[in-house]
This record gives structure tokens, sequence and C-alpha cells, in this order.
């Protein structure tokens, strides 16, 4: 309920260590004063929010978000192989169900083959200058000075490692993204500490910098952006498989010819309306997962693009591709170490060290799953009543 | 871990009543057997499983995420008035802090200004016809008819409404957007049931039509794109406020004017780059509101998107706007019921009947508040820096 | 030759009357004498240039670009049917052979089939308010206004009628884009002084407008965008043909599987590259047509932008259809009186009053044929080989 | 006039020599004939028929286009130094009379300095694998044989020169753009050759390749994408200037202030519009340039893209940038060596080898001048209104 009050009364705060049940509680009382909420299962957690330092501020309790099951997810990757149960937190009714029954059509076709592309996280400071011509300088200077930039970005982290210095110039402007590896971490933070000490070295190193923004649209951090879709951030990941045409019959009760039918009235309606995913809802199994597993859910704005690519076969079989072209996970640090986070991690084997290619790997092939298992369902009816109208369905 | 066997072992279920404690624990067991992952604290949930139909299948427990308290936020909308304590579910170390700094800024600034512009959920089906011109000609046939379109489509559902049925044509396809208002409800299952119910209707009533299709990337669901932050989908809602410049020395240690130096590379920054959102992080607090409330968070693929536009006044007041086109919202239905969801909901007195438009503005208040705390960090090392200098920071 | 001066030395001009061959020959001369160019051929032309008034300013002589004769193009449309010689101003070569060559393939395959989508042209002025209430209501004011601000836009123009005043909300901004029918003028400029007179009126009438700007990029003159690609600038035109597959091997010396194949490719190239037109090279024709018929060529930003859909069929036939979605085309006025221009426009039986919907049937037609000559010829070699490898091109 | 008939009758051609006055006249009568259209002027033409062998097919005459000239046009570039007088090809009224003036006043403001950023001309061919495995080895294994790939490529061509590989990947396709510099030339086609060859070498040398395209839609000739705006087609050429706003009043009756304001509002449209130039109208100028000098004018598709930065100075001074991404600009090849193309080259100084740079910087700095005029234009009733109103435009 809204108060109206003439004077501002800040949430409260326990200075001394505001990581506690009694500091929860203190600010559980205070809404139930204010607001008249009852908070009887927000403030119901089973773990000691001492573990919560880094991760929250004023912590007050928890979001339960329901976990379906879905499996067995089959794999053929090359970090990830074999056969995953697969932990999705929504409360959209039908998700599991039909991601499940997405695992089930391409477990029996003999799995997902999944591969990485491409892995760098991105700052892209912008650089100011008297005009374009100082610009253009300035980006064959920082060709020149690589190593010394990369030394004085490295000296920051230890596992982020600068690979390359993009550069896109617009008037006296130079945009750039500084692209790392950043090992199981999503690496956001380290980039951004990493690139602020490459930044600070670049400004004393070059006498012509008026200014420059650590960032300025040209990461798009939480946001989709077509440089993203080229050139990724986070890991570029690709899921395929090929499907006989019997098991959509059979599995699905739908049918690849129908069904290619309906991906290209759907590539042309994406590309007609300027969307950024010409599939049918990766945002969906992206997002179940990312909640269940501690990542930075807001990344399902960069997250949930995606190009699809199918073919009909002669023989009827269906090749479909999902490509994720900029997917933000780790395996270590953010929020995959809080309690049902790790333990959802530790259900993949994907927690911790040396994972996150692994995880990378079978988010790709749920998303897959997840696409057939909705492109399916879009003809299932038609190819129904087709299927009775000519007989085939009869006893 | 993964588990490689011949044969595919599918998630147990209890076929007579899977929503209880015991179906779940059997999925738990079944787990730790496979995998070896202990669920201590997934399996640690506070609300009778019973409650979950229609919202999960397969339910072996919950994600914990923890929920910071920011506030007070202070409103001026048309619906919600007056200060909201704001329930942000994130493992995103400093986001918590970063809206409440934001928060208090805005308050001490009189409050933000919220407004509703544009209210409709779509679907939007794709009629197959023998060539161009009969498309044309259903198009204004879906005109004439348009009465019992809507008769058709709003005998499925006691809270959606047809407003209108926009057409986009390419090929022999029209592309239709099928917009409602929802009421309470985000919609996507309603607008589907009743567009599903006026597609057979019209299939039935109109001669030409070789084939349809229900969705075909034109209403672009779970997907961000340029035509539904053209013609919105869900709410458009926009925040404002005029800040004066002694708020931002004062509270966040920024200047307007380095603000608004810093706003103009990042348009252009944005524009090149081809992203959904020229302000700086939406996604941040729209994500954490949704995993709080019950909102699908699959959404912010939507939700993300944004139009930044600001002013920088002769006497260094600040004025900044956000304009959420295809802000997706519920306050009831979907997970807005659910335990922690409904609590939530509740300190914000937005369960329920008549509260989406409240709770809309409110998401919108928040948002604005993040994008003007970040904003202000972006520059803040360089006030400091110029502060000093000129010598106004000393004692 | 550059020249290097102290003072500005301006093109000269014949203050009583500037159109003359005379005041040609004066800019002639005084060219020679800075930059030492002979402008022989410039000064070769065949009309009297005071038919130029209204045209250009500081005329010195013409361009002479060549006019290939392509056809004839058979055209199933609704104004244009029948057989065309369509004049092609190029210095590209091939392609008027290119295009020459697809309309033979089209006329063995019975023609094109035209239809006009839709047809509009707009200005698209935005209006500032003190908040986006203001904008809100401002926008439902247009609505109960409409027919009084029609009154005033149309009072300056007889062929321009308002249509229609579409709005689009951001911060303390309203867009709208004021839709017109423009008779046989592209209508850039009835439009604009219809919209200025609305405009004048609108502020007149409406107490609460800050501010307004006859144009803001929401009409996107002389640029490509998105809003135009959905909502149509210009006439909305498709194109449309099936073309048996033996009229591919035998003329094209090509294959319908082949190019189907190579489609799908270029669909998900051009949806990764964030392309404006998923098809081949409609610019190539659409240029050569505008040129020679005294089109705004600029306008090609705009007029370039297409939707391919295609779809193979099981006997091998190939539907094809090319939709643009904002050509902007005229009959009269702009260059279309010109001397050679309306040479152009006569061939096609187009010149002058209710031609413009048969003059855009014919381009449309002429651009389809474009697309199957250029996507054939991409893949011939390619079939060559197979056919050569099959044996079947043997004596 | 159509002409129905049950015979297709091709447009007559000399078999032996098709490109000679008798040729062309023949095509003229035979129009006359069949659409009773009166070619005088078309067939009016000053040069020898035989100059066109390469340039055009089925040669009937041409298309007089009016030149305006327009200028001294002052350039601060590193190749265009100095004063330039511009020859605009165009029948759109004011557009020379709009470009002079703006030339006047960048003048005035001390000249444009220009800026060559990057410089590529590209083929995009795409590569079909088994599984994207397969695609990113041959990524790798197009970078270990980039040496042997570039001779291939360098064997069929003297000026051009092979710089890049870039490469994208989606499905199990690897899209490639092979970037080029091309001298004087724009290099369509000696890259699609020197492309062919290097894909030929490439199926030779790796055995892995389903299937070659060498164009799908990721090079994106003759359309405007946002790979191109981001990573250049042709040139990526900068202008800006400084300008005093005492110019702004006294040469234009406009103010910085105001222009200033209304960029902001344009700047906002353009985003939300999904535009491809936040500016005014770039295509006006470069399309005219365009024409007189023998440029590709369908490449007004790709090169009107265009980013616009500026920024107001606390004295009033506007800075003002357009950043052309794709300008495709050629003097030599093409249309460059044409009768009147020639001499509209040559004026400027332009013609032949080792000038497109300086082209390129002629054509930048007429788009600023063209844009600050407009821009101009736009605020000007409102300043004159606001001058009056406080008196001090009185005598």
């Amino acid at each position: 309920m809204a108060t109206l009050s003439s004077e501002r009364v800040p949430v409260p705060r326990d200075r001394d260590n505001d990581y506690t049940r009694e500091a929860a509680r203190a600010r559980q009382e205070f809404l139930r004063e204010r607001t008249g909420a009852d908070l009887e299962h927000v403030s119901s957690y089973s773990f000691d929010p001492s573990s919560l330092t880094g991760n929250i501020e004023q912590f007050v309790g928890v979001a339960q978000v329901p976990i379906g099951l879905a499996g067995p997810l089959l794999v053929n990757g090359e970090h990830a192989q074999g056969e995953f149960y697969v932990p999705l937190a929504t409360a959209e009714g039908t998700l599991v169900a039909s991601y499940n029954r997405g695992m089930r059509l391409l477990h029996e076709a003999g799995g997902v083959t999944t591969t990485i592309m491409a892995d760098h996280m991105q700052r892209a400071p912008a650089f100011l200058f008297a005009s374009a011509r100082e610009a253009r300088e300035f980006g064959d200077w920082l060709g020149q000075h690589f190593d010394e930039i990369k030394a004085a970005a490295e000296s920051t982290t230890r596992s982020g490692r600068l690979q390359e210095i993009e550069r896109y110039s617009a008037g006296r402007i130079l945009f750039t993204r500084f692209n790392y590896t950043t090992g199981d971490a999503a690496g956001q933070n380290l980039t951004g500490k990493a690139t602020q000490a490459a930044c600070r070295w670049i400004k004393d190193h070059h006498g012509d910098i008026e200014h420059y923004f650590l960032e300025s649209n040209f990461a798009t951090d939480k946001k989709s952006s077509q440089v993203n879709m080229l050139r990724t951030r986070g890991k570029r990941v690709i899921a395929e498989a090929t499907i006989p045409n019997e098991l959509f019959h059979r599995i699905m009760r739908s049918d690849s010819g129908l069904m290619y039918r309906a991906r290209q009235v759907s590539n042309l309606g994406g590309f007609m309306s300027g969307v950024n995913n010409n599939g049918a809802h990766s945002a969906n199994g992206i997002t179940a997962m990312f909640i269940a597993t501690g990542q930075d859910a807001a990344n399902v704005a960069e997250s949930s693009a995606a190009f699809v690519y199918a073919e009909l076969r002669p023989n009827g079989d269906y090749y479909y591709s999902v490509t994720i072209p900029s997917l933000i996970v780790a395996t270590y640090g953010g929020g995959t170490g809080l309690a049902t986070q790790r333990e959802c991690l530790e259900m993949l084997d994907c927690y911790g060290k040396d994972k996150v290619r692994k995880f990378t790997e079978i988010v790709a092939a749920t998303v897959l799953c997840g696409e057939l298992s909705l492109g399916s369902a879009i003809v299932a009816e038609e190819w129904v009543e087709a299927h009775d109208l000519y007989g085939r369905n009869r006893p």
C-alpha cells in the first residue's frame, strides 16, 4: 500500500552487519508495518544470509520460483556429452512439459550437437578527440600499443584476457570494443575493471584524448543489439540436429513439411517485424535455466537473440539449427554460488571452474528442444486433421 | 553429471497427483541417484505444491532468489500515487543499492511522473492466399466483418476485448495483429485462445484462405522487435522527472552537464550499434521486479526495449524520460498468485484485480531511478576530480 | 581543379532570367576558366532551359545518362496490362541485358501479376509538451478534431487528401504521421505544405503545445526505415509469378531447386546482416527507371527496401514474390515533365494524370524480372556443372 | 502504350555491332511504331555510341538530367584541399540552391574538414558444411591459408588487394566478408572476380565444403544494412565543422540553439523509426553528384546511411559532423569515363587514377553543407519570429 508522508523513511539497515536473519527480519517487520503485507513465504529461506554478501543489498527474503525438471536431454557437445536432467525455474504452465517433449524427440533422434563458435565479453569505451583525424590516428596507436594496453588491463584480473580491440568511428569519437575471454565468469565486472585500468593507462600515454567514456551503448550490456548479434557478446553457440520425419509423426503428431512451411512464413514475418530472433521462443528456456542456476536473468535481453536456419531434406528429414550469438553465462561468480543455484548447477555437473563451456552447450541444446517442440505444436492440429482426412489415423 | 545409458529414463511422475511433496521428493531422489546432486535448499519450499497446478510440470523444488528492498520510491502516477518499497529479486551485487540511491534522488526531486500511453496485447496470425490480390481483398473483408470477428474472439474470454486488427502485407501473405485489452492479466494465453477462435470463424466464413498460421513472428512473443517498439505490446509507459543539478551534486556527486554530454555519446553509440534501448540498463530493474512479483521473466526480451529522451535546461536542471514501449506485466494470473510472488505484489498493494496499471507505473518509475543512478555513477569520478581541481570540495 | 583564393567567388547568375542558354553558357565559361574543364558534352542539351524553372538552380548543362531498352515486359496488373518496353538509364554493363533476360523468362511464364496494397505519402510532425500526459491528451484531441485538421491541410492542395494521423509517443513528445493520398504526384512537397497548414491550425487551437517540428525523422524522407517498411511511404506494391522449372532450365540454364536453396541462405544472411531487403538487387532496376523517367533518384534510399518471399512447389515450380513497401513514384510533377523524362514515361503510356498506379505496377514487375535473372545467374554455373555431370547436356 | 500480342517481339539488336547510331535509331523507330512515343530528346546525344561498350545494352538514347552548379565548396581534406564547384544532377527544385547556401555558410566558417576512416569493398561468400563444427574449423583454416587465398584472389586483378576475411557463423554456414582495397574503382566487379577465384581455390583445397554461394546478403550490394554501417563498404568518411552562431544568424537566419534542440528530437525520432540515417537528407546531395559524375546511383541504397553527431558549445558555436559509413565511389571504371560524366569529374579534378579519395572527400563535404542548410531552414521561421518578437530585427 502506498504511504503518503512528508518525511522520507529509508529502508532500515544494520550498519554493523546487514547480512543476518535479524537484519532481514527488521526489514520484514518494517514492511509489514508500512504496507500491511504478510511475508510468511518471502521470509522462508533455507540458507544463512551471510552467504549473500556481494550479491544483494537490503536483503528481506526470497522469491521462491518453482523448478520443474525436464529430461533427459541428450547432448553431443565438445564439453557436454551424454544425458542431462535440466532444472527450469518458471511459473508458465506447459513450459516444462513442452521442453521435456522436445528433449524426448531429440533423444530419439540421437541427441543435439552443440558447438561454441566464439567466446568473448566486452567493454566498449568511447574516446573523444578534437576531430575525426585524431580519432583515426588514435585507432592506429591502439594497434601499436596493444601489448601494453593488454598488460594494463590484465593487471586487474586473474582470469580475464584481452584478445582484441575493435574500432568503430563516428564524428570525432572512436568507439571501441575491448574483447576478453573471462574463464568461467560471465565477466561483466572483471572486464569493467580491466578496461577501466586500460583506459587510465591509455589516457596517461596518449596526449590527444579530450575525454573518454567507459561505456557508450556499444557493448549494449542488458540490451539487444545488432552489433552483438554480429560480433558476439558472451558465447556464440550453435545447436543442431537432423530429425527423421517419422519421429515428428510418432512423438509430436506433427510433420516436417508442415513445420518447414510455417518456418518460411515466420522467417518473412520476423524479417518484416524487425525482430532479434527469427525462431520461436528461446527466451523461455534460457530464462528458466538462468533463474534456476543463478545466471543474471537481465541478460535475457541480450541472450534472447537467435538465428534459426532449417532445411527440409528430400526424404522428409528436418535439419534444424539455432544459433545463439550472445549467450551470457557463468558457472562461477555472480549468483552461481547461492544455495539453490549452486545445487542446480551441480545437477548438471556444471558448478565452478572449467564448466562454463559445458553449461553453454546444455543451454543451447535445451533451446533447440524447445524450438522443435513449439514448432511442432503450431502445426499439430493441421497435421492431425490432414491425417484424419486421409484416413491414416483410422484403426 | 552426465549419464551415458542406452535406455532413456524419463523424469518420474505420479500419474494420479503430481503436485505433492511426495512427488517432488521422488524427483529429488531420482536426481540424487542419477547426478549425485544434493538438493537440500532446492527442496526447502514453504508452500503446498498443489498451488502450482497450471504453473509448472515435474516440480522438484524451488530456486530461492534473494530479494532486496529499495525505497521509498515516490510516484506521481495516475494509478500509483505516493511512496512504495520495491522488492528486487537479484543476485547482482550493487543493483539494489543503485536503484535505492536513484529512488532517493527522485524522492528529493519530487517524485517520478508516470503515464501509460497505450495498452494492448496481441496475437498475430498470418493468412495465406493464392496471390496478393486476394490477400488485399481479405484485408478489406476483415474491416467489414470486424464486429463478428470480435464477437467470435471475445466468446472465449471474460477480460479480453479485441480493439483492432492491424494489417501488414508481403507476397501472398497478410500478416495481422489482433490487439486486445486484457484486464489485469498479461494476456498471452487469453489472446491466443481468442485469436484461435477468431481465426476459426474467419476460416469458416471466408472462402479464399489457403492456410493460416496463428503466429508468424509478427507479435514476437519473447523477442524484441521494431514493430513492438513502434506499436506496443503490453503497456507503453513513460516515466519522467526534472531534477535540479544541486541534487546531482549533493546526492550523487555527479553533474547534469556531464551526464548530458555522456548521453549524447550514448545516443550515437546506440544508434550505430543497432541497440533496442538507448538508455542504460532498464532490464536490471525490470527483471528483478519480474522475478519478485511472478511476472514471466522471459518477457524481459521484449520489455527491455526503451527510448530515453533527456534535456539539459539552461539552469542546469535535467529533464529525463524513459519510455518503455512493450512492458508486459500482470497482477492476476500466471505466476502472480504463487506464495512469495503474491506477497511481493501485496507489498505494493498491487495484487489482483484493477491493479495492473498501478503496477505498471511502479515498474516504470523504478526504471527511471535506475537510469539516473547508473548515469550518475558513470560521470561521478570525473565530477569529483573536476571538483577537487577547482577546490570546491576543500573543507 | 581546386582553386585557392582569399575571396569567395560565387557561381554567376543572371538576376533577370537565369533559365536561358546564355546564363548556362556563362556558367560553363566560368567553370572552364576556373577549373580548366571542357564541357563539350555537358553543354549539349536539346531543350529550352526555360523548361527547367522549378526543377533546378544554376543550370549549367546536362548529364547524358545512356538508356537501354528492355522488354517486352508482360504485366498482369490492375492498371498496367500487356507488354511494355522499359527504358533503363544506367552505366552498369549487363544490367539491361539481365533485366531483359528476366523479362523473357516471365513473359514465357505468363507475365507478372502486380498488386498495389497501400498508397500514402506522409509528413511526420513532432509535438512537444510539458509532459507525456499532455502529449497523450493531445493524441486524443487529434482524433476528435480530425475533420478540422483535414480541412486545414487540404485547403492547400488540390490532389492531396489526408487519410489518417498515426501517433507514436516517447517522453514528452508525440510523433505523428500525417498520411495522404497524393494523386499522380510523389507528394513530398504537397504533403509538406498541407501539414504545415495543419500544424498552424493545430497550434492555434490547442493551448498546450510547447513547440512543434515539421519533421523529426519519423517519415524518413530519403532514408530507409523500419517504420516505412512496415507502414509504407509511397506505394506498397507486390509483384508475383509462378515459373515452371522447365523455363529455368531452358531460358536461364538454371534450376528452381538450386535457386531456392540459395534463397534460404540469403534469407539468413540478410536477417543476420540487418539488411533492408532480403532480395537480390531491386535498387538496380528501380534506379535505372527512376533516372530515365524523371523520378527523384534520391528516393532509392527508401524505395530500395524489399521483402522477398518464395516457395518451391512439389512439381518444381517456383513461386516468387517481391514486395516493395515504400516505392515513391510520380507521373506528374517533379522531373516527370522534363524533355527526355517525359518521353520515357510516354513510351510506357505513363505520363500525366491517372497514370501513377500503372507506372507503379510496371516498376514492380521490372524488379521481379531482375530478381529472377540475378537469382538464376548465381546458380547457373552449378547447374551447368551438374547437368554436364549427369550427361543430360550431351548431344 | 501497352501492346497486346500473341507473339513476343524482342527489342531489335544489330548482331554485328550494336553500339552505333544506326542501331540506336532502329530501336527508336521500333519504339515509335509500337508505343507512339516520340523520342526527339532521348535521341539527342552528343557522343559516339561506341564509347558505351561495357556500360549498357540495347542503347536507345539518353536521359538528359539537368546539372546545377553549387559552390564554391571549401574543403580542408587530406586529399581535397581548396575550393570546388560541384555539379549536381537533379530535377528537385531548390536542391542546388540549398546546397549552395550551405556551401556559403561553411566557406565563411573556414571550410569542411574531411577524413577517410576506412576503405574497403567486399564480396561475402557463404560456405556450407555438414555441421557448425566443420564450419568453425574452416574458419580457422581460412586464417591459416590467408596468404594463398590472397594470391588466388589477386591473380585476377591489378588494383584489388585482399586485406582481410571476416567470419560470421550461423547454423552449418560460415558467412565471410572478403575485404579488398580497390584503387580508384568502386570495385564491385573486380572483387566479384577475385572472390570467385579465391572460392575456387578454397574449394579445391578444402575437402569439407558441401557448397558455397558467392553472395548471400552479407555484403548487401545495393541494399542498406547494419553490417555495412558498422564495418564499412566503400569508404567510411567523416565531414566536420564548427560554425559560429553569428554565421547562422547572418547567413541562414537561423540559430544554433534552435537547431540543436531540433536535432535532439530528430535523434529520438530516428532511433524509434529504425532509420539508417539520423541526419537530414544526405541522399539528395549524394544522388545528384552520383548521377553527374557517373557513379552507380543504385548505390544510393547503401551510401545514404549516415551518422550525425553534433554539439552545442557554451559560446553558441555548433560542432556538426556527418559520418558516411558506406560511400561507394569511383573515379575510374563504371560510368566515370562517359562523355558528360568525365567532364563533371574533371571539373573537380577528380577523373582517373589516384583521385578517388579526393572525390570521396568532396562528396562528404557537400553532404555536410546540405545537412546544415536544411537543418537551418527547419528552424528559420521560428528564429525569425523570435527575433521579431524581441525587437532585435527592428531598424
